[in-house]
């Protein structure tokens, strides 16, 4: 299907503030941009770099007063997530040097300490796909999820003690415990078509039989209508906006996800 | 300036033809893309990867018939190109490690034969940027530049030896001279505002004094406008599309720039 | 100064084990490899890869019975560390992209947690060199430094909270507060000469004036003699090894750091 | 089997003189680095770095007097070199994309020229292993196999002109053939076990069927014994060293390789 995604950023800046940004979806395997734009008001200098992840990062300086953002695209995407059941385990020793880091703990996904928790989850799974899916669907059934965002980002242990969180938390967690059992896994923040309420939005994805599988607690069921801007380890790396100096806030933010023909002007 | 490029080919396809593409600019130190559109008639499958020099690439397979590619930037670039005379050569321990693969011959810039000819070229002048420029200045006052595009690609020596060429041969040779003196330097392909007669151009950059600076044998003299879309090493490196198979040629070439308002529609 | 480093280590290994191992030190900007020994008893198939962070990692399978690794180098590393109070912080804007991932939090260094007591401890004291030198001063009189190592790595909250902790443990926190003030700042792991008691150390650096700085809470005064084997942004990314499956034990471990004549044979 | 190389260089340098070095084997697939030593006398300050192919490349300034390199490794490699008749041609569409780089012309193998000539030597053979097999045994039995080492490097046109050639020129165009029928091809260069008369070596590797298989038409048969030092498109990217300014000679150059029992000291 087709997609055209916004999201329309505003800050009330005070003093000269670097931010470094996230925002631009890139084709790959699972998408295709065929329109994008990113505007700045007032227009300042900025400076794009690829992170690690291979994400497209922006680098600027706020100045004081107004100071918005806006980005859009035109995005071709599967209509159907793929699912793959049974889909097997991959041993270590067969993980591309690439996919590695992601089995390392992380910021918000404390993976050292949720080896016992995975193993009762994915009990009499077999191993591999089946077992990332019964944690999604355990994280489904037990997780409260609360859309909206958080102020303060929270990690897998802290969310497994409230037991609720936002679509990012029910992610920390779901890699976590996916980790845990020596299977690569990896946040994605993007957009969802059809997400109530419609906001910016985190998923997680996994690594088994050779690829990566979209997991998402925070749905009744898996379906189409994904775009990822950024990849990571987890929300630390991911970030749509990084922001130093004094703490600024949004005065407005807007997201908009519709379905398009393609071409469409 | 703010400028809208666009970039229209057509071809005439008979087997499924795979390419790999450069036609996307990327916002980077010089310039800043805001809008951008990238469209294929029919639509197909399309994976987008980022090479050694930092381009972003596509892969496809062309279906047999007529297939078209459209692609369109708004950016916004500087309205004059930096010239800094005197700026010093930097010795070879002090350049970055990424700034190294730059000094070495390459396919269409045989450095490793230039180098009595680019001392005599430049004798007398500071070294560094004024190297450079009279190497540019050499090349634009010795070597016939032909507007349009050669079949095939010819390399600095061939170039030299015919005392003409098209953009992309000027510049090859302006690499040859600069590397076989130390300089690093690097082709750039994309768009010139007011080009005559209007068509996708190169030229080359030389690193002196911590950066890289442009120079255009092909223009009476510098000044700004403009686009890139790839860099690298030369030609071989920075194709606008890479074809693979029998040979396919464009039944359809037009390019554009034109100069817009920040911000228009 | 010249120092011959080895590190053995032997394991019993009861089912084939995925190691992924990061022992063999590289030549950089601040030392010198001019020998190496890495030998596996029994021998097995290795696979060599480079991390995101530079680091040579090794990734093999453990056959079960005794597993033993003997690694040695000779290296050449500075008398004195270099020091350079005044020396002022850096810009977000002006850092190189490749340090910015240095700022965010990560595993065991949870900076977004530590700003107002970051900035406490630093309080009086110029931005930049001065900061992290503080910082070092306070860890070196406030958490007590207990030489060995411990089983279960813990982060720099829970580090704050114990008051106590080895030598990874106040690298972890001294990075946390760090970033926490836009300071980037990573992990070390090497070898130092001269410490007591003997065995693999970790320290910290911190970016400041253009270049990356040595800090280390657990020494009474910073000196010369250290060997680095890996960089990281905690003890997640550079752990000397990270193995996979049922846990297993070091049977023996004995690190050794000689200082020798250049061309010792 | 388990070989013990060595290189010593020595250089008789006039002005203190740039140099990039790449004498460093690294651990890979094919080949792990037991042992390894690398001194320079004088001893000067050397920095490492990366370069684009995975190689390790050292850079110092040697100063003006006799300045020797010595260097050895003890590497375990393989006893006969893996061959696959038969093996498939991989389809553009599927290489990675870390290997479409190997796909282009470059400095020394023009295989945009070779077309032609590759479908003829190559005719009625299966795609893929064959082809370059066929490509091998065409070299081995037209162009003149003259060991030793020539002053100047020339390109592939140039040694199919002269049908005659050192190990580096045999192998750059057996690339140049490779790559103008779509198969990618690189150039190694290291040492061979029994090479007569020994000194550093070259030769290629063709990507067929997933992974990168030898081939080295000067040698009669393919046996086993390589030790790869570096890795590249042709021998600009592949240079053991590259000096800049006046140039410099070697006043003496021994390559050893000798079979070794495994844990010689």
């Amino acid at each position: 299907m087709w997609l055209r995604t916004s999201c329309d950023l505003a800050f009330d800046i005070t003093v000269p503030t670097p931010f470094i940004l996230m925002l631009r979806p890139r084709s790959g395997v699972q998408q295709w941009v065929a329109r994008e734009e990113y505007r700045l008001v007032p227009s300042v200098a900025v400076f794009e770099f690829t992170d690690n992840y291979g994400n497209l990062c922006q680098r600027l300086i706020a100045p004081p007063g107004a100071f918005a953002l806006h980005t859009a695209a035109d995005v071709m995407t599967a209509d159907y997530v793929d699912q793959a059941p049974g889909a097997p385990f991959v041993q270590i020793q067969d993980l591309p040097d690439a996919v590695l880091s992601y089995l390392l703990p992380s910021r918000y996904c404390e993976s050292d300490r949720f080896n016992q928790m995975a193993t009762s989850i994915t009990a009499g799974q077999r191993l591999g796909y089946d077992q990332v899916a019964s944690i999604e669907a355990w994280l489904r059934n037990t997780i409260r999820y609360e859309p909206g965002s958080s102020d303060i980002p929270v990690s897998a242990v802290e969310v497994n003690a409230r037991q609720s969180g936002v679509c990012r938390d029910l992610s920390h967690l779901g890699i976590a415990l996916c980790r845990s059992l020596s299977i690569p896994a990896r946040l994605v923040v993007g957009y969802l078509y059809g997400l109530e309420p419609m906001d910016l939005h985190a998923w997680f994805e996994a690594y088994v039989a050779g690829r990566w599988y979209t997991f998402d607690a925070t749905q009744a069921e898996l379906r189409g209508g994904y775009v990822a801007i950024g990849y990571g380890r987890d929300a630390a790396d991911v970030a749509v906006y990084n922001q130093f100096g004094p703490a600024v806030y949004t005065t407005a933010q807007e997201v908009r996800v519709q379905c398009i023909e393609e071409g469409a002007a």
